[in-house]
C-alpha cells in the first residue's frame, strides 16, 4: 500500500472523529463584526491553534488590532514550502428566526435520496473548508509521523469583515510568508460531481463621476432646448460605453486581457452552462455581455463595464419640469488579467472629457482601484492539483474564474510575490452567509482526501 | 383731438389715483393656495368686482369649488366681443426674511438713475397687470362715457394653484364665455424698451419610464458581464433620443411643427440674443438644441426632449457594486404648433420598446398630456396689437412664443374655440413669485395706455 493509500485509509476511518473536531469548532460563535463576540473568536482561534499543536505544528496566535491570526509552522520533508490560508470567523447570522435549529448547534441533517448535511454557521465558510486541509494533514501524521511538506498556516479572523488587519499583518511579516506558493481553501466546486480550481479573481475599478451643467436647477419650460442637461449627458456618455456586441469602447480596455488557454477554454465549453440556465435563476435570459463569448467567460474571464448608479434631477412622484444642474452616476469595471487599473480609471476619464460639451463640466471621484489576479495556467501545481482532484472525485477539474475576489489573495500576489491554489468544496446551495449554512458531508470527506492527494502531488518531483 | 388722444391724455393726468387703487388691490393678501388666506381671496374678488362696477361693469363674483371667479359684462359699440382674463390670486411670500419691506404694503422705490418701481407681492403678477387693463376701461368710460367694446372680464382667484376649478368653470359655462376673442395680460416685454405678443405656448408630455431586468439587485462579481442592467438600457435608450445635430430622433416627432413666417423670423433674428447673453446668466454658453435655430427658436418655438430625473441603483456615498433590478427616469417633452400629445406619447414609448432587450420590460406612467397653443399669426388683431404697441413704445412689438403656458389659455382656444391676444408689460427682472416683487411704474402707466390704444384699434374695423 503507497503511502497516499494508507493515508486516505485512514481518513475514512477516522471521519466521525473529525466531524467531532469540526463540530467542536462550530460551536464556538466566532462572529468577527460584532464586538461582543470578540472572546468567543480568540476561543476560535485557540481552539485552531491547539489543533495545529496536536499534530505536530509550532502554532500561536499572533495579535493584530483586530482578532489574532493563527499562525502554526512545521518542518516538513522536500518539495514547496506552502502557505496555507482559511479563516476561523464567520458571519453573522441574522435573521436568526429563519433557522431551522440554533446556529451554534452543529447537526447532521439527512436530505431525502440520503443525502447527508452539517448544517451550522460556518460549516462550510470557512471552517469546514479550512479543517479538511486540517485533517488532510492530521492523516498524514498519523500514518508517516510526520507533515508532508514544510507548511506555514495562516488562519485569520477577520475575513468576513474585509481583512483589513492582515493586509498590515502580511506587508509587516513580508519575509516570514514569502514561501513558494499559498493553498486556499475558500471557494467552491463546479457542482457536487466536478471539482474546480479557481484561477482567477476579477479586479476593479470604481469610478463616481458629476456632471455639472447650469450653476442651478432650471425651469424646463423657460430654458428647456437651450440649456444643457447632465442627464442627457450622462446618457449620451454611459450609453456609448459598450457597442452593439457588448464590448467596451474605451480605446485601449481590453489592452492586457489575454484569451484563455485552448484547452481551459475547452474545459468550460465542456460544462454546457447556457445562459438560460445561468441567468433564468434571476429572471434574464439574454447575456449582456461580448457576443460570441461563453456566459462563464463574460462573469469571470472577461472585463465587464457597470452602472452602479445614477441619480439627478427629479425622482419623487408625479412630474416635475426640471433640468437639473447637476447629475451622478457611479460607474464600475470589473478588471481580469494584466488590465491596469489606473490606466483603465484614466481612460474611463478621458472617455467621459471627450465626451462632454465645452461649457459643461465632470469631477470624478475613485472608490476602488485593485488589479485582477490572474493565476499562471501552466503552474505545475495547478496542473498537479487538476490531476488529483479529477482522481477523487471521478469527474476532470475544471480551471473557473471567479467573478469577485478573497481580498488577501491578491496581496499574496502583489506583495509577496506567491502564486495561490485556490481548491475549495462549497455548492452553489451551501447559503453561505445566509441562514441554515450547510456543508455536504461527502464534501467535507472528499475534500480532506482531495488535500492529501494533493499534499501528496506537491511532495513528489 | 381724437377720443384716444383724449382717453390717453385722461390716463397721464389720472395715474396717481390709478396708483392708489392698484395699491389698495396690493394690500390684500390673496395668497390663493393657503386655506388660511381663503379670506383675503375673497375680499380681493370683492374689490376688483366693486372697482368694474364703478366703471359701468355688471360686475359679480362666480362661485367655483374654490375661489370665486368676478365675471363683470359691459356692452358696448361696434366690433368684437372679448374676454379679458387676468387673475386677483398671488403667489406665497415666502421666505418673508428676504424681503425689503412687508410684501403686501405696496410702495414706490426710485432707483438709481430715476427708474420708479412698484413693490409689492402682485405688483406685477397679475394685479398690475390686470389693473392695467381695467384703468384703461376706466379712462375710456371717464372720456366717452361708456365702454369701447362689448367686454367680459373673467378674473381669477386661482392662477397660482393651477387653475383647476376655472377649466370646469369654463366647460360649465362655455356658451356665455365663447365670444369673439380673448384678451389675456399676464405676460412679459421683450425688454424694457420693446413691448412684445405672445402668440405661442409649449404644450408638454410628460412620461415616466421604468425598466426591469433582473428580478432583484444583483452583486456585480457574480452576474457582471451577463447580466442585463437597466442603467446601461436606459443610458442607451435616453442617450439616442438626441441627434448630433440636437434633433429629436423619435420616428414623427416634427410632425405639425411649422416653420415661422419668414416675418416673424425675420424679427427675432432683429432681437439679436445670443447665446451667450441668454446662457451666460445659469453659466453656460453651448445652446444644446438643434443647430442652425435661435436660442428663441430653441427656447420657444421648437419642441424640445428633457429627462427630468433618473435614478436607479447605489446612490449614496462610496461604492456599491449592485446591478439593480431597476430603474427610473422621467422624461418630458415640449410641444408646439399641432404636435399631437397622444402621438408624441405613443412615439416615445415606441422609442423606448424597440431599444429593449427582449428578457426586459418597460413600464409607463404619464403625468402630462397636453397640445401647444398656437395662435395665427394673420390674426387681424394680433397686427393691429404690435402696430398700436410700436406707436406707443417707439419700437416694434415682436410677437415671441413663451416656453412654458398658462393653463386656461389652450381651453380657450380648444374649449371656447377662441384665439387669445396675450399682451403683457413684466420684465425679466420683475421677480416674479420671488420675494420684493416689483413691477416698473412705466410698464404700469404705458401698459394702460397700451391697452387703450389696442381698444381703439379693436374697435375700428
Amino acid at each position: 500500500m503507497s503511502t497516499l493509500d494508507a493515508v486516505l485509509s485512514r481518513i475514512d476511518q477516522d471521519i466521525d472523529q473529525s466531524l467531532e473536531r469540526l463540530f467542536a469548532l462550530l460551536r464556538i460563535a466566532s462572529v468577527s463584526t460584532d464586538a461582543a463576540y470578540k472572546e468567543h473568536c480568540r476561543a476560535a482561534a485557540e481552539y485552531v491553534a491547539n489543533d495545529l499543536k496536536s499534530i505536530g505544528f509550532a502554532a500561536e496566535l499572533r495579535a493584530t488590532e483586530g482578532h489574532p491570526v493563527v499562525v502554526g509552522k512545521s518542518n516538513g520533508a522536500a518539495g514547496p514550502r506552502v502557505l496555507f490560508y482559511g479563516h476561523y470567523d464567520v458571519q453573522p447570522v441574522d435573521p436568526l428566526d429563519l433557522w431551522k435549529s440554533p446556529p451554534f448547534e452543529p447537526r447532521i441533517e439527512t436530505l431525502d435520496g440520503g443525502r447527508k448535511i452539517i448544517v451550522a454557521r460556518g460549516a462550510c465558510d470557512d471552517k469546514g473548508q479550512a479543517m479538511t486541509f486540517i485533517e488532510a494533514c492530521r492523516a498524514y501524521k498519523a500514518v508517516t509521523g510526520k507533515l508532508p511538506l514544510a507548511i506555514t498556516t495562516m488562519i485569520e479572523g477577520e475575513e468576513e469583515c474585509g481583512s483589513q488587519h492582515l493586509f498590515k499583518f502580511v506587508r509587516d511579516n513580508a519575509d516570514e510568508f514569502r514561501l513558494d506558493m499559498a493553498l486556499v481553501c475558500d471557494t467552491a466546486m463546479w457542482n457536487r460531481d466536478t471539482p474546480a480550481v479557481t484561477t482567477s479573481l476579477r479586479g476593479l475599478v470604481y469610478e463616481e463621476v458629476t456632471v455639472t451643467c447650469a450653476d442651478r436647477d432650471l425651469h424646463s419650460g423657460l430654458f428647456g432646448g437651450a440649456a444643457q442637461n447632465p442627464l442627457r449627458v450622462l446618457s449620451k456618455v454611459l450609453g456609448a460605453l459598450w457597442d452593439d456586441d457588448g464590448r467596451v469602447t474605451i480605446p485601449g480596455f481590453y489592452d492586457g486581457v489575454k484569451e484563455l488557454p485552448a484547452d481551459i477554454k475547452a474545459d468550460l465549453e465542456g460544462l454546457n452552462l447556457t445562459a438560460e440556465d445561468f441567468l433564468g435563476q434571476i429572471g434574464l435570459k439574454i447575456p449582456s455581455g461580448e457576443k460570441g463569448r461563453l456566459i462563464l467567460e463574460q462573469t469571470t474571464t472577461r472585463p465587464t463595464a457597470e452602472i452602479n448608479g445614477i441619480v439627478g434631477g427629479y425622482t419623487g412622484e408625479g412630474a416635475k419640469t426640471v433640468i437639473p444642474g447637476q447629475a451622478t452616476a457611479k460607474v464600475s469595471f470589473r478588471l481580469v488579467g494584466e488590465q491596469d487599473p489606473e490606466k483603465i480609471r484614466d481612460g474611463f476619464r478621458a472617455f467621459v472629457r471627450a465626451r462632454l460639451p465645452a461649457d459643461c463640466k465632470a469631477e470624478f471621484a475613485n472608490f476602488g482601484l485593485a488589479p485582477a489576479l490572474q493565476l499562471s495556467f501552466d503552474n505545475p501545481a495547478l496542473t498537479k492539483a487538476r490531476r488529483v482532484l479529477a482522481e477523487e472525485w471521478g469527474h476532470k477539474a475544471v480551471a473557473v474564474g471567479a467573478g469577485g475576489s478573497i481580498p488577501i489573495v491578491a496581496d499574496f500576489k502583489h506583495v509577496l510575490g506567491m502564486d495561490s491554489l485556490l481548491v475549495g468544496f462549497a455548492l452553489d446551495d451551501d447559503r453561505v452567509h445566509s441562514p441554515n449554512e450547510k456543508f455536504d458531508l461527502k464534501c467535507f470527506h472528499k475534500g480532506i482526501r482531495s488535500w492529501a492527494r494533493i499534499l501528496d502531488a506537491l511532495s513528489t518531483p
